[in-house]
């Protein structure tokens, strides 16, 4: 029996049986890692003994016959953004490698370790999580599990590349512009971006403050929900918001899409993506009878003005170490800092109050439908090294474009699932569901229908090595 | 009797036993106007109609023996960035002289209207309200009532004018980085200005909107508080926030400092200002027992945040004009104002970080005081055309430094009431008593203690013409 096989709740009860142990589920994944990684390139650092110490407390749990935790004996990894006690935070960037390491776990980290989740180890990302592609130039570029040639997405590539091995079960990303959405999409993975600030990111890394958002990755909407469900709570330490709303939605999944309409966006969403996202469209519209196509004519905008809100919050944040030491940069992002810092105060204000504008706008389309489908990626994953995808006639760069479509839902903070499809050559392609503030539970329903009609597809990657 | 002898509830008290008429409240005002304004120069318009017609109401409501509103019978007046329904909102600048007439009131004006108060016209600002002195290119200088060779203060400098002559028993301003505070400080008056979104702002002219409050100016702290309970409410119109807490102030006045400590804000507070306003702040501090003196040594990068974020807001607001018709801004602000949309967006973002952190420090004293005292403005008022004044060895613009010591506080959202004393010359010099936000209270508390003491001086200004 592979471990990958199980769902999580499938595990935990084969670790309840005692037909499994914690100890065998974390020397199996180690094991794993240890054959996949070379191939991979997915993992920047082995939590070995940590994973193992983690395992015996939850075999110390059964033994005693205390119930077991919700993700007891779950193998995992995390982005290497999120702080691990022990461990220097590198969010992907060697500028932050001389750092010392983190005094405590960031609170994602610590929810998941309650939950009883094994973590495996941290995963590589686009450097600074400015980019799309993790083709990181210090850390080598993650290859995609389905086709190793080809990237994993970004800048969450090692997460999903981790997860759409089959190695563990689930990995935390980040997403800003598209960066769980993206590789996602490009990895066959279920993935979520939560609404904007509801889950605490106090102990992760930040790229830009107003659009960062932490999520998990899982191969089941059950897992994703099960993993979103834990994440969920109170934390005073987040600058954000102090009090959120928690609502546990893996016990909703059965209720599929009972009440809930469903509609696709139109549009810029449709235009900018290939046959294969289009058909992947119509197959889960299809499914999800959502015959009515809505617009969003601002979602250019949208895009603009969430690049120029990245780039000024970002070059605000790096600014100290590009004047410092700026040989240390990544080639790829240096200049592309240097001159956010440098946008005029009036290109930011402006992008901060279209937002409002946008967010009015799209409330409308909410009016008309709980969910609204859209491609996540223009088109499947592109290669390693490729500099041009072809998308409406344009030639454009994977590692900035690839998250086109993403960039203008998360400007919005709506919350949204990635639903994992197949392009007619096998390789994944991914759409997004998208609903209203606070409406995690719809996105995850919608997911939920998919995956029981036998529409999607997240079954791991063959590896051959 | 003079009107300006009676508070607005024994005004009102006239009223309902009939001593006295609405419309002879109304006729009076619009004499006294007529006879001092040349003099003043306050009043942009005059909005007789209105205000017979509002008189009209009231004395309606008399005659069918109908409970009299709050602000029965009240003469005030509003700074011309409200918008006042049939007439053009200036905000001061002949830019925005040829708009269309507001189609109806704004939220403030609206309140005070259903209170039953009696418009009698807008009055004077610094264009845009950007300057601390109402000197104004387009409209004249409007004149302190209490040495017409001096400046009143601004922005609100008409508004101060307008209630320090006696005509008017009230006046609505806004308070950017100092804009009610400094004319209420040069003018000799009672001047709130409420936690940062505490008070709707719909309906009146924006300048640099994470820093524009609205509150209200008067001569006697029960009137202040009478006002600012009229103005409180929910507003679906406000963009800034939909729930904000409505608390009655006025019956609370009668506690005075009772279990409130009080304590001098020094440093930067007690060196950039000169003998006579650190004397001011030392009668107040004796009479309020405030023995203790605090520190705020993030004051001055406080004031140079607030600086940018101005800059920058103002600059994106009026950027499209700026480029369209520069010829028509007023000479002293358009350098200003283009300058600020062209700030880098870090600066405007580290300006914008640095503030919460500001705010976290400034807990620490409110931990251990109820209300902070400090002086409002420099120095009394200046004279008009006067370039210079030397605070701290220091030659200073009072255009842009008269504002100094407000600049902080506003920076952190604080309500502040100030309250006037006199310099051994008899010129008004107002102070700032500070509290935490959302204790509105605490400041009117701290300031009805001053005026029962005798401490404070609001007496209106004897006008020779």
């Amino acid at each position: 029996m592979k471990l990958q096989d199980l769902s999580i709740n499938e595990l935990r009860g084969a670790l309840a049986r005692g037909e499994l142990s914690a100890r065998e589920i974390a020397t199996r994944t180690l094991h794993d890692i240890e054959r996949l990684n070379p191939r991979l390139n997915a993992w920047t650092a082995v939590t070995a003994e940590r994973m193992l110490q983690e395992a015996e407390r939850i075999d110390a749990l059964r033994r005693s016959g205390q119930p077991l935790p919700a993700l007891a004996g779950v193998p995992w990894a995390a982005k290497n953004l999120f702080d691990v006690a022990g461990h220097t935070t590198l969010a992907g960037a060697r500028l932050l490698s001389k750092r010392p390491a983190a005094a405590r776990d960031g609170y994602a980290v610590r929810q998941l370790h309650h939950a009883g989740a094994l973590l495996s180890g941290m995963v590589n990302m686009d450097a600074y999580a400015y980019g799309f592609t993790t083709e990181n130039s210090h850390y080598g570029a993650t290859r995609n599990p389905h086709d190793t040639d080809r990237v994993a997405g970004g800048s969450s590539g090692g997460s999903a590349a981790a997860v759409a091995a089959g190695t563990v079960h689930f990995a935390l990303g980040t997403d800003t512009n598209g960066s769980i959405r993206v590789p996602s999409s490009l990895c066959g993975l279920f993935g979520l971006k939560p609404t904007f600030g509801r889950l605490s990111r106090s102990g992760s890394h930040p790229f830009a403050a107003s659009l960062d958002h932490i999520g998990p990755m899982a191969r089941r909407v059950a897992d994703l929900a099960a993993v979103y469900d834990a994440l969920q709570g109170q934390d005073p330490d987040d600058g954000f918001q102090a009090e959120r709303p928690v609502e546990a939605t893996a016990p909703l999944l059965h209720r599929g899409m009972e009440g809930l309409r469903c509609a696709v966006l139109g549009g810029f969403f449709t235009t900018w993506c290939d046959d294969e996202a289009r058909s992947a469209l119509q197959k889960a519209a299809r499914a999800l009878e959502a015959r009515e196509e809505l617009q969003f004519p601002e979602a250019e905008l949208a895009r603009s003005a969430a690049f120029i809100i990245t780039a000024s919050e970002g070059g605000n944040l790096y600014l100290p170490e590009l004047k410092r030491q700026p040989e240390l940069f990544e080639p790829n992002s240096r200049e592309r800092l240097l001159a956010g810092a440098m946008l005029p105060a009036t290109w930011y204000l402006q992008a901060q109050r279209f937002r409002r504008l946008a967010r009015q706008k799209f409330q409308a389309l909410l009016a008309q439908a709980d969910v609204l489908i859209a491609p996540a990626t223009p088109c499947s994953a592109t290669r390693i090294g490729e500099q041009e995808m072809i998308i409406n006639g344009q030639p454009l760069p994977p590692r900035a474009s690839m998250g086109m479509l993403t960039q203008p839902i998360s400007f919005l903070g709506l919350p949204v699932v990635t639903a994992p499809l197949r392009t007619s050559g096998g390789l994944p392609i991914g759409l997004q569901l998208i609903a209203a503030p606070f409406n995690e539970q719809a996105c995850l329903r919608a997911a939920r229908a998919l995956e029981q009609m036998g529409i999607t597809d997240a079954r791991p990657a063959e590896i051959t090595s």
